[in-house]
C-alpha cells in the first residue's frame, strides 16, 4: 500500500526535504547542533512577536508533554489552575492537573460551542484563588476555534496567568504576544509548523520562568531545569532528538518561505474552504458552525444512510492513498478531516474524488446525517 | 564541516538505511503502524528472552524520561528506592526519587569501582523497607560494568523489585530475564540498537506493571497507562514519534542481521580492544581497571602535557572528522571515546590516527596522565 496523504491533526504529511534533513547524525554537544537549536527557539519567539518578553523551552516528547511540562512548571503547589474545556484536550488539562496533584477547577461547554470569556470573567471575580487559567485555542476534537483574545483579556484585567494550548494553531493562526497577553503559549513542532513529531515546544513570559524554580514535580518535564540548560551553554540537559530537531530546522526555514504565519494559514485556509465546498456538495453536514470553525481540521457528521460504515469507509479511503481520522466527541457520531501539513489544493480535490468514489463503491447516495437537532441546526 | 563520526555514547552514528527509513511519513492509527509499533515490542522483549514473563512499554523522549517514567509507574508512594550509585546516571536516579517525591535512599562507590552486591546484600537485611533497588549496568559516567547478575540474585534472594538502568548495554550485552530476575529494564532506541534518539522503553514484569495503576505522578510518563493505551488498540496515547519508530524497526532489523546481543557485542568488543591499543600506544590511560571496563565508552584520563588543552584538541578532532566526548567525572580530569554505533575497525582506526596527528600539531609527545595514585594504578 502506498504512502498515503494524511489528512489527520498530527502527524501529518511533510515536505520531502523536511524529511531529508533526518539524513545525517549530529553530535548532541556540536557547535552546528548547538546553533541549529538556538535558531530554532529565536525563531519560533519571533512567530508570536515574543522576543523581548518570552523564552522559548523545548522538550522531548508529543504536544502533551510539552502542556504537562508546562502547567508542571508554571503553577506551584499553593496555585490554583482554572481550565476551559470545550473538548477532549481542554479536559486532558485538568486531567494532568490532577495527576501531578494541583488544585484544578473547571468551566465546561458543549464541544460545538465556544468557552465564554463571560463566564471566565464571572469565575475569576467570584474565586480570587485561581493564579492560573487554561484554554485550548483550536480545539482539535472538533476544529472550533475559541475566542483567544477575549480570554486573554479578562485573564490581564483580573491579572491571572493564562496558559494557552495552540497544539494545532500555532503556525497558521497568529499569536501576538503583544496583543493577547500570556504566561506561556504551548505547541509542537508536527502540526501546523510541519515538522514531524516528537519534539514540543512552550513559549514562556521570562519572568513567570525565573519564578519557577523547583515547582515542577517531575525532573524530565522541568521546563526552569530545561530553560538552564540550554542558557548555560546550550545544550540539552538530555538527549535531544537530535534527527526531530534537524528536520524541524528545515520546516521553519519552509514556512518562512511560505510567508510565516500569513502565508501558512492563508493556504490552510484555501485547503479549508475547498474541503467544505466539496463535503456539502456530496451532502455532508459539519458539526461547528462555520464562523467558529477554524481552518485547520473539520468535524463531519455521520450520514445517515446504513450503507455508511465508518471503518469501510476508512479503509477504502486508505486504499485510495487518503488516510482521515475518526471522531472524537461525545455529542455526535462523526469523523474528522484535517487540512493542514503539506498539502494543497490538489491533494483536497483529490481526497474529495476518492470520497465520492468511495461513497458509490458502498452504495452511499448522501452523506446527509439524520435530521437530529444538533446535526440540522449546522446544515 | 563534514558530519562527523560520532565516539560518543548517544546521539551516535546511525546506518544510512536506518536514517533512511525515516523517508516517509506514517499515520499513527494506520494498521502499518500499528503492526510496527507490535513488532519492535516483541523484538525488543525477545532480545531480553523476555516474552514470557514481562511487557515492553516505549515512552516519548529520552532514556531519561523512560527512567523516570519506570521508576514513576513502578514504585509506589509508599515504597523505598535504594538506588546504588557509582557515577552521575546513578545520582540521577536518585534525583529523579527525590523530584517526584518518593522515599529514596543510596549506597555510593567511587566512579572507578563497580557497585558491590555484599553491601546491597547488608543494607536490604538491615531494612525491610526498601521495597526496589536501581542499579545501572554500565555506567556511562565511567564506563564501568557493574555486577549485574550478583546485584540480581541478592534482589531475588530479599524479594526486592529491581530496576535496571541499561540505557548504554541494551542490546550489545547480555541481559536474560530467566537468568537475572528484574522488575524491569529501561533503555533507549540511540545507543547499542543504533536507532535515532526520540524514543526510550522499559521491559517490565507483567505483574508488577498491572499492580501500577494509578502509581504514576504523571500522566505523560505513566507507564501503566501507556500500556494500557497499547494493548487495547495497538495506539499510543498521545503522538508517537512516528518517523524515530520508523528508524528504530530498521535498525531492529540490522541488529539481528549482525547477529543480535552477541554479534553487536563482538563489534563493539573489537572495537574497544583496537581503541584502547591504540590509545595506550599513544601514551593515554585508562580511568577503569580494564576487567571492570565495558566495551561500550572509555575514559581516558587527562594527558600531564601541558600542551594538552581539551577544548582545542576536541576541536581540530572535531574538524578531522570525529566527534569525542567530554568527561563527567567528579574523580578526575578525563575525556570519553564512545565505541559503539555504526562504526567498526576502520572508523576506529582512522580516530586512531587522527588523534596521533592532532597531538603532534599541538606538540603533545605522550598521552600520559600525571602519575597520581588513580591513574598510575590502572595504566
Amino acid at each position: 500500500m502506498r504512502e498515503p496523504i494524511l489528512l489527520t491533526p498530527g502527524p501529518l504529511t511533510t515536505s520531502a526535504t523536511v524529511k531529508q534533513a533526518m539524513l545525517r547524525d549530529w553530535g548532541s554537544r556540536d557547535a552546528a547542533f548547538i546553533a541549529l537549536n538556538q535558531r530554532i527557539r529565536e525563531r519560533l519567539l519571533a512567530l508570536a512577536q515574543a522576543a523581548d518578553s518570552h523564552v522559548c523551552v523545548p522538550v522531548q516528547g508529543s504536544g502533551t508533554f510539552a502542556v504537562e511540562a508546562t502547567i508542571g512548571t508554571l503553577v506551584p503547589g499553593d496555585g490554583r489552575l482554572l481550565v476551559l474545556v470545550n473538548g477532549a484536550y481542554g479536559r486532558r488539562m485538568v486531567r494532568i492537573a490532577e495527576v501531578i496533584g494541583l488544585a484544578v477547577t473547571s468551566l465546561s461547554w458543549p464541544e460545538d460551542e465556544t468557552v465564554d470569556a463571560q463566564a471566565l470573567n464571572h469565575a475569576l471575580a467570584a474565586d480570587q484563588a485561581i493564579t492560573h487559567v487554561a484554554v485550548v485555542h483550536c480545539e482539535t476534537t472538533s476544529g472550533i476555534l475559541n475566542p483567544l483574545q477575549d480570554v486573554a483579556d479578562v485573564c490581564a484585567r483580573h491579572r491571572r496567568s493564562l496558559l494557552i494550548d495552540a497544539m494545532s494553531s500555532f503556525g497558521a493562526l497568529p499569536i501576538d504576544a503583544g496583543q493577547t497577553p500570556f504566561a506561556a503559549v504551548m505547541a509542537s513542532a508536527n502540526k501546523c509548523l510541519e515538522g514531524v513529531p516528537g519534539v514540543g515546544f512552550a513559549l514562556i513570559r521570562r519572568e513567570a520562568l525565573e519564578a519557577a524554580k523547583n515547582n515542577a514535580p517531575s525532573l524530565s518535564l522541568d521546563l526552569y531545569d530545561q530553560w538552564q540548560g540550554l542558557e548555560a551553554n546550550g545544550q540539552w540537559r538530555f538527549t535531544p532528538p537530535t534527527h526531530v530537531l534537524a528536520a524541524f530546522d528545515q520546516a521553519l526555514d519552509e514556512h518562512a518561505a511560505e510567508g510565516g504565519v500569513a502565508g501558512r494559514g492563508a493556504r490552510y485556509r484555501r485547503n479549508h474552504q475547498i474541503l467544505v465546498e466539496g463535503m456539502s456538495a456530496l451532502g455532508f453536514a459539519m458539526l461547528v458552525p462555520p464562523p467558529l470553525q477554524a481552518p485547520i481540521i473539520v468535524t463531519f457528521l455521520m450520514p445517515a444512510d446504513p450503507r455508511f460504515v465508518f471503518a469501510e469507509f476508512y479503509d477504502r479511503l486508505r486504499e485510495k492513498g487518503f488516510a482521515i481520522y475518526p471522531g472524537k466527541l461525545t455529542v455526535a457520531a462523526s469523523f474528522r478531516i484535517g487540512c493542514i501539513g503539506r498539502i494543497g489544493e490538489a491533494e483536497i480535490r483529490a481526497a474529495l474524488a476518492a470520497i465520492g468514489e468511495t461513497m458509490r463503491e458502498m452504495g452511499v447516495a448522501s452523506g446527509a446525517p439524520a435530521l437530529r437537532g444538533e446535526s440540522e441546526r449546522h446544515e
